[in-house]
C-alpha cells in the first residue's frame, strides 16, 4: 500500500470546511490538501488520479452503533461482521463500533474476546468495539480500568430489558462512578425496561398481539423518564453520559435541561427515527414487524423535535443501531406475540444516503451532514482525526459522492443481508461512487472492490468531547 | 505578492482540527497543508520559510466588533483605523468588523462612506463594515438592500440610548422585516435604554454620581428584557438575531430559551464580560470611570454563566466592542456625573491572548479558542472560509502563536491609543510571534513589520449560520 | 333597610366550602350561618325567609374589569352606568369596579371626580373604579397616593393604543416605583402597541380592512412579549402586577416562569377568551367585528392553555373587560379599515352564567367558580371578605342560583344596551333566580325588583393577595 | 354530648376568611356561626361559654403524616397512638392520618386490622389510616379497591428502603393504575434508594459511619430523580400523585414542572426541613443522630425554595411525618454506623406554633397557615368539609387560638413520648389554649382535660382535589 493516490477536483467537504481542493493520499493518509488550481495543486503528483469533479469529497462515513451477529431473542442479526461491513463500505461507511456483550456471571475479556473472533479477518472496512455491561461487579468494574487502557474506551448499560440486558440503578451508578474516574463514556439505553414489561404483559393479556402495540407500550414519557434518571445518576456520579436511539421528544427535552445546565450529556439518534413514523408499526399483514426496534418508531411530531435538535446540537450523532433480522423466519418469531419479535433494523448501508438527503431537502447543511454522520461519531468515540475528517494526517477514509445520483432503495438491490428494507422504494438524491479505507479502493466508480480482511481493529482514545 | 511563504513544523489548530502540518502559502492564500514527515511535505518548498516548531499556526483573530474614532458623548474614540488594526495586528487579530455610522436624518451610505474615508488606506490588516441604523424610514429600508448587494450584511440597532442611537419596537420590527427580506442580519444592543434612563436620573438626583452607579442603574433585568423583546420582534419578523455584548444571566437564559425552541438566535460576549467583574466600578478615584461600558461589567456569577455559554454554544462569538477612551480628558468628562463617562474600553489587542489565557486555565479547549476568536465572526457575518480558518484557499493570514510566551498586560507596553489598560498588570501565557495578513508579516518575531494601507476592505456576504 | 331575611335550604357554595346552611341576613349583612337542620337553624327567624331548597346560595358575582359609557375611538361605549349595573344584577354580579380616565394633561383627579359624575346616584349595585394612567408625571405620581388613601388602591396603565392611552417603559416603571411604595396594584394592558401598529399599517397598505385582520395584526408573541416585559418592569420595581385580559397561550407562560420564580404576578383572563376562538372574526358580512377587543380571540390551542392557567391558579381572576359596543352605528365604523372597529364586547351579565357552565361541563368545581368569579377578584382589589364571600359579617349580596335552570343567551332578551351577543343561541344551564344586594331584592324569582342609586361606591382597600 | 357551646369574642381564622364571629357547637358540631355583635349573635345560647377575645378561634390541626408505634430498624416508634395523639391534642392538632402497614407476603387487610387494633379505644383525638403498601400481588391490587370502599384511600409506596417497603416501578405503575381506576391516591417516598444504598454501603466502607454521612449519601438529586419519576409514571397510569416530605429544592421543581403542565401532582413537607438545616446532622457528640430522618434535612437555600414552593401553593400540605426514636436506646443503635439510626423525629405537637411563627415572621398569612395545616389536608385525604374549617355542620375540632402567648420548646415540658426535642430551645409565639375535639374540651386553657378513647376512628372520602 505503499501507493499514492490522487483527488482532484472535487469540493471537499469536512463537518467545519468546503473547499474546493485536491486531496493527497501516501500510505493510506491524507498526506496533502492544496487548494484547486493554484501551482501547489499542479505540483502534486500520484500513482493513480481520481477524478472528482462535480462530486463531494468527503470522509469515510462513521457508524457508532451496530449490532453484527447479535444474539437476540433466540435468534442473531443476520449480518455478519463480512456482510454488515462490506454493506457499510457501500454506503460510505468505513467505520463501524460495534458493540461487544459480557454474559451476565462472565468477564468483560471473554466477551471482547469472542466479539474480537467474529470480526477478525473479515471486515471489509475498520472497526472498533464498545462493550455491554450486563453485570457490573467488583471484577467487571476493575476490567473496565484495563479495557479504556486498551482502546475500548464505552461501556453500554440499558435501563431496559431486564432479565437480559437490564441494570438496576445501583450498577449504573457504580458503573459511572468507575467511568468518571478512567475516562470511560456511559451509553445508555433509555427506557423503564421494568415499567414497559408491565404494559406489555397487560397488553397480550387483553389478546392486543400485534406489531403497533409494540409502540404502545414502549412510552414516549418512559423513554423521557429514564433519559432523565439517567442523567441525574451521571450526575451524581459525576460522568458524562452518551444516550443512545433516542425518539421521543420528550427524552430530547430532558437532553435539552441538560445541556442548558451545562452537564456533558449528549445524544445520539438514528435515521429510522427521522425517517419513519409509528404508523409503519400497523401496517396490515404483520409487515409492521419489521419496523420494530427499541426505541420504538415514534408519530410525527417527534420526528419534527429530533430535526430540530439535531441542529440546535442538542443531538451530536446519528448512528444506525443496524441490528437486521429477516421477515422470514426471525420477524415471524413474534407473529403471536409482539414481543417476540426480534427488536431491530437494518440500516448501516443507508445511513449516509438518508442524512445526505435531508440536506437536498434543506434540513441540514451540508456540513453539519459530515458532522454527525462522520466527525461528531470520531470525536465522541475516540477516533478524530484519524477517522471522521479529511486532514493532513487522517486515515484515508475518504468518499467521491455523487450528489445528483438518484437511487431507489430496495432489499432487492441493498447488500445487507436481509430479506426487507424499512425504506423500500425510497428514491435519493446522491450516493457513494468511489470509496477509499486508508486509501485502498473498496468502492470504485460503483463497483466492489474491496476485500474481507482488509478492515482493521482499531483500539480507541477516549472521549474528546470532554477536554 | 507573488512571493510563497512555508510555515513548517507547527501544530495547525482550527476550529475543527489540530494537525501537525506544514502551510503553503502562495499569493496570499494557503495554498496548501501537508502533513508533517510526509514525502508531500518534503516536497514543499517557498521562497521563504518560518520555523513553527513547537508553536501554533492559526488563523488570524477575527474581531467582529470595533468602534475605532467613533463619536460619542462630544468625545471620539482614541484609536484611528491606523492605530487600532495596527494594535489589532500585535494582537493576532488580522479582520476586524467596525460600524459605520448612520445620522438620523441622513441616508445610510452618507455614514457607510464616512467610515470608507476613515479606514480607507490607513488600516494596517483588513477590515470590513456592520451598518448602526439610527433612524428607520422608508429610504433607510430601501438602501438596506443595496448595502447587503453590496457587502454590508449587518444592521446594528439600540434599544438604548434614547436621542442617540435609539430605535423603538416598531423601527425594530420594520428593519428585521426587511432583514428577513434580504439577508441581512440585525444585531442588537439589547438594554431597555427608556427605563435605564429613569434610573440613571434617580440615582443622579440622589447624589450616585460615582461610577459604581454605572452599573447599578443598567439592570441586568433590564438587560435580559430587551433581549427577549428583540427575539420576540425577531420571531415576529421571520428573521435572525444577533445580539451583541451579552453580560448579564439572564440574558443569556433568553438566548438559550430562543435555542432550545430552534429560533435563529445567536449571541456575543466580550472579554470584559469574561475576565472583569462589577467591583472594579467601584475603585477609588473615579477610576472605576476605566470600566465603564455598556452593558456593563456584572458580579462574578454571571461570569460563570457566560463560560458556561460559551461551551455549549448559546454564545457563539468573543468580540471586544474595542471601544477605548483615555481616562485623561476623555473618562473624566464623567467625574462629576457617571452619564457623561464616555462607554467604551480598549481591548482589540488583547482578546485573543485572553482568550487563549482561557485555554491554560481549563476553561475552554484551544479548537474553541479558534472557534470562538476566528472561525465564528467569519461565518457569523459571511468573511468564511476566506477568513477564520486555514483551508486551503483561504487567506493566509496565518498566526505563529507561542503558547508559552509570558507576558503581563499593560498600558505601558500595549500599542492602543489609549492611556491606560484594563487589564494592567495581569500576567499570560501565550502570544502571537508572527503575524501573516493575506501571506505578508504583519508582525515577524515580535517585532512590527506591517504598513499602514495594506489592509483592504472586504465586503461581506451574509451570514453563513443560516444556510 | 332594618329588616332581616332568611334563606333557607340552600347549598351554600363558597370559594372554600360547600354547606347546607340557612343564611340569616340583618340589616343587610350576612348575620349568622346555621347548619341545617340543627336547633340553631330552627331558632333563627326573620322578616322574610327566601326558600333556597335545591338551590346554589352564592356570594354576588365581583366583575373587576368594566367600562360604563367610555369613550372610545369616537364612540362610547353603549351601557351606561345605569343600565350596565342593572345588567350586572340580572346576571348575579353585584359588584363591579370599572375605570376612571385620566385625560392627558390633566389630573387623576378630574378624570376620577368625572367617573364619580357618571356613576352616582344610578347604579343597581355596587361599584368602585380603578384610576387608568394615561400620563405620568410628577404630579400624577403624587396622586397615586392621595387616590390609594381614599380607595382607588389600583392603577391601570396601557402597552398598546400609542397616542392615546400609551406610557412608555420609563412613565410604567415610575407608576410601578410608585405603587411599591404606596401599596397601589399596577394593572397592565399587555400588548406591544408599538409593534402591532406597523403591522396594522402594513395590513391596511395591503388592503387587509377585513376584521379578521384584528385577530392576524395583534399577535400572541406581541401579547408574550408585552406581558414580559411588564413583568420584568416590576421586578425592577419591587412591585406587584396584575395582567389584564390575557388571552395568548404564550403571554400565559410569562406569568407561570413569573409565579415559578415567586414573584407577585397575577392574571385575568375573560369570558370571550375562554368560550370564542377568532374563527368569529371572519364570520361574513362584517359580522366579524362583532368580535373585535384587544387582546384580541385567539385559536383554540390558546382556550384550552387558559383553562390549564385557570385549574392551577396561574389565572386567578375572570372579569368581562365589558365595554359594548352596538353593531348598528358603532362597529360599523369600521366597515373598511378594522383599525376602527370600536375594542370591546358585552359581557357583565354573562360571566357568571358562563362560567357555572363550565362548572357544568366539568372544567372547573363549584369553588374555583365562585373563586375565580367572586372571591378572587375581591381579594385582588382590596374588597374582601365584605364583597365576595358569605360569611358572618359580609355584605349580603347573595345569589339563589339555580343551577338547572335552561337558557339561551340572546340579545333579544338580554338586558345589555346593545344589540347583539357574542353569545348569541348558546344554551346555559344554570341561572340567578333571586339576587340580593346589601340584602335588598335586586332580582327577585326572575323579576327585576331594583332601582337606580340603591348601588353604593366602595372605597377599597389595597391588594389583599400581598399580605 | 348533648351540650351545647359557644366560642364569643374571638376572631375566626379558616383558609379563606377571617371573621370575628361567635361559633354555637351543639352536639359536637359548629351548628352556627354568627358576626360579632350582630342581634343574630346576641340571640346565641348555650350551656357552656367559652370566651375567645383576643383569641384566634381556628379549625383544629390535621396532621396528614404520623407514624404512631411503626416498626422500623429493629426498634419502634416511642409515642403510642395513646400518647402521640395526646401530644397532637396538646399541640391543637385533633386528626392525625397515620399509616397502617402491610406486611410483604400478606394482605393489606391483616395490616389495616393491626393498626385498628393499635389505635382503638386509646386515642385522644379523631383518627384515619392510609395504607402502606409493601408488595404489590393481584389479590393486593383487589383490596385496594375494598380498602377505598371502606374509607382507606390513599396508599403509601417507597421508592427508597430496598428489602423493606421498597416497590419497584413496575409494582408502582400497578398499584397507579389501580388508583386511576378507584379513585384512591398514591403517596410517594420519593428517593432512590438503590442508588443510595450503593452510596451508603461506600461511604461506611470508607469508615464514613457519622449521622453526618446521612444527609451526604441522601443526595437532593437523588430524591430529584424519584420524584420526576413518580411523576411520569403517574402521568403514565393516568393517576394522581402525592409526594411526602418533600426537602429538595431541585425535587420541588419537579413539581413545579408537573404542575405547570397542569398535571395532578401535590406536595407536602415538613417543620423540619423548613425550620432545621443539614447542619444539624453534624452536631457533636452523635447529637447529629436526633435529626436523622429520611428524606434528610438540607442545607439553607432549600428551606428557602420550600417556603417560596408553600406560597405558590406548589406544595400544599406540612405534616410531620411524626416517628420519634428515643435518644437514649433508640439513635444509639446507630453510634458505629449511621445507617443503623432508626430514621424519624418527633414533630406532632409542634406543628401549629412552628408554622403560627412563620405567620409571626412574615413567610405565610395566617389563612395560608390553616389552609396548609388544617384545610389542605383534610381535603388532600377526603375529611373536609368534617374536618380542616369551621363551617356550620363541621366537627366542632376547635382551637382557642392564643397568638401572643410565647413559650420554648423543649423535651422537659413537651407531651410526645420521647426524650429530646429537635427544636429544643426554640422560642415561639402563639399556642392553643383550649382545644375542643367533637366539641369535647381536650386542652382547657392550659390544662388537659381528655381521655384516651375519645378519639374516633374516620373513614374518608377520596381526594377531594381532583374534583
Amino acid at each position: 500500500m505503499s501507493s499514492s493516490t490522487l483527488v482532484r477536483g472535487g469540493l471537499v467537504v469536512t463537518a467545519s470546511d468546503e473547499t474546493h481542493a485536491d486531496v493527497l493520499v501516501e500510505d493510506g493518509r491524507v498526506a496533502a490538501l492544496a487548494a484547486a488550481g493554484t501551482p501547489a495543486a499542479a505540483a502534486l503528483t500520484a500513482d493513480r488520479v481520481i477524478d472528482a469533479t462535480g462530486k463531494y469529497v468527503v470522509p469515510g462515513g462513521v457508524d457508532a452503533h451496530t449490532h453484527m451477529e447479535m444474539p437476540f431473542g433466540g435468534t442473531q442479526a443476520s449480518d455478519t461482521f463480512e456482510t454488515g461491513t462490506r454493506a457499510a463500505a457501500w454506503g460510505g461507511t468505513t467505520t463501524i463500533v460495534d458493540f461487544a456483550i459480557q454474559t451476565p456471571g462472565r468477564s468483560l475479556r471473554e466477551g471482547l474476546d469472542a466479539w474480537h473472533a467474529k470480526a477478525e479477518g473479515v471486515c471489509a472496512v475498520d472497526y472498533a468495539f464498545h462493550m455491554i455491561v450486563s453485570d457490573v461487579r467488583e471484577e467487571t468494574l476493575a476490567e473496565m480500568d484495563l479495557l479504556v487502557a486498551e482502546g475500548v474506551t464505552s461501556f453500554k448499560q440499558f435501563m431496559a430489558y431486564p432479565g437480559v440486558f437490564y441494570s438496576d440503578d445501583g450498577r449504573i451508578l457504580r458503573a459511572m462512578q468507575r467511568a468518571a474516574g478512567n475516562g470511560g463514556l456511559i451509553m445508555m439505553h433509555a427506557e423503564n425496561g421494568i415499567a414497559i414489561d408491565v404494559l406489555v404483559e397487560q397488553a397480550l393479556a387483553r389478546g392486543d398481539t400485534d406489531p403497533r402495540h409494540h409502540g404502545e407500550v414502549r412510552k414516549a414519557l418512559l423513554e423521557a423518564e429514564a433519559t432523565h434518571r439517567a442523567i441525574r445518576l451521571a450526575e451524581v456520579a459525576g460522568a458524562p453520559l452518551y444516550v443512545v436511539h433516542v425518539s421521543a421528544r420528550e427524552a430530547l427535552d430532558e437532553l435539552v435541561r441538560a445541556r442548558d445546565r451545562g452537564l456533558p450529556v449528549f445524544g445520539e439518534t438514528c435515521p429510522q427515527y427521522l425517517f419513519l413514523t409509528a404508523d409503519r408499526l400497523a401496517d396490515p399483514g404483520f409487515e409492521g414487524a419489521k419496523y420494530v426496534c427499541s426505541t420504538p418508531l415514534r408519530p410525527q411530531e417527534h420526528q419534527d423535535a429530533l430535526w430540530r435538535g439535531l441542529r440546535t446540537d442538542d443531538l451530536q450523532v446519528v448512528s444506525t443501531d443496524h441490528c437486521p433480522f429477516c421477515f422470514a423466519g426471525q420477524k415471524e418469531l413474534g407473529r403471536d406475540d409482539f414481543s417476540r419479535i426480534p427488536n431491530g433494523m437494518p440500516g448501516v448501508e443507508n445511513r449516509m444516503d438518508l442524512l445526505h438527503q435531508a440536506v437536498v431537502e434543506g434540513r441540514i447543511t451540508r456540513r453539519r451532514w459530515i458532522e454527525i454522520a462522520c466527525a461528531a461519531p470520531a470525536r465522541m468515540f475516540g477516533l478524530y482525526p484519524r477517522k471522521g475528517t479529511l486532514a493532513p494526517g487522517s486515515d484515508a477514509d475518504l468518499v467521491v459522492y455523487d450528489p445528483r445520483a438518484e437511487h431507489v432503495v430496495s432489499a432487492r438491490t441493498h447488500h445487507m443481508n436481509v430479506d426487507y428494507s424499512p425504506y423500500e422504494g425510497r428514491r435519493l438524491t446522491g450516493r457513494a461512487e468511489t470509496v477509499l479505507s486508508r486509501g485502498e479502493p473498496v468502492v470504485t466508480a460503483g463497483r466492489y472492490t474491496g476485500r474481507p480482511g482488509h478492515g482493521v481493529y482499531l483500539p480507541r482514545s477516549t472521549c474528546q468531547y470532554l477536554a
